[in-house]
């Protein structure tokens, strides 16, 4: 098991439900069972992902008895941002060699058409 | 086990190996044998993580028999930072009240300081 932060935080990340409940949370605090309800899951499978958002430190939770709502925590979020930016470049570069190619084919295509036209 | 694109790239990136691998790939196209070198990991070992990358579109390896160099394909990476752009604004705002606290505090500091001076 990787133990590091990012690792917990991609591990964390790794699942459709936890980032809707991250998603959901954009829009505030919220309490388990307002977390449950779009998901037709059951309390105890919603606080098994609620944990591990709390352990990757992705939420916070109250400390109230009866209601303990969730928060969204950004920090690893801002990790995460933070290390893709390093590979910006090479995807628009990529993209843009891929631009340059696909131009370079319509110009093709269409010199190719004049070509079949003129015969 | 979830099946989605953006699961699978985010438990592909759950590993700091793994991690490292593709920042080796930023610098061009290796061999396993260079990507193992650093990791002072036995080539099986190597070729699982890259199985992983592989099957996360992170990367792609040649068809030369003898050789089979990997290259980084850096789409499913642009896919995690446009996820993560939408909760910018919300680290974003939290940093910038976590700062507005920050002065706040340093200036109550000084108006404390300066009220045990004048005693």
């Amino acid at each position: 098991m990787a133990t590091d932060q990012l690792s917990t935080t991609f591990a964390a990340l790794a699942d459709p439900t936890r980032r809707a409940i991250l998603a959901r949370l954009v829009t505030g605090e919220c309490s388990v069972t307002e977390l449950a309800e779009p998901f037709e899951m059951s309390l105890p499978a919603v606080s098994k992902h609620l944990r591990v958002l709390e352990r990757a430190g992705l939420i916070a939770r109250g400390r109230e008895a009866q209601w303990r709502p969730c928060r969204l925590e950004a920090r690893p979020l801002k990790e995460v941002a933070d290390w893709t930016e390093r590979y910006r470049e090479i995807w628009e570069g990529r993209f843009a060699r891929l631009d340059t190619y696909l131009q370079q084919l319509k110009a093709k295509e269409k010199k190719n058409d004049r070509k079949h036209r003129g015969k």
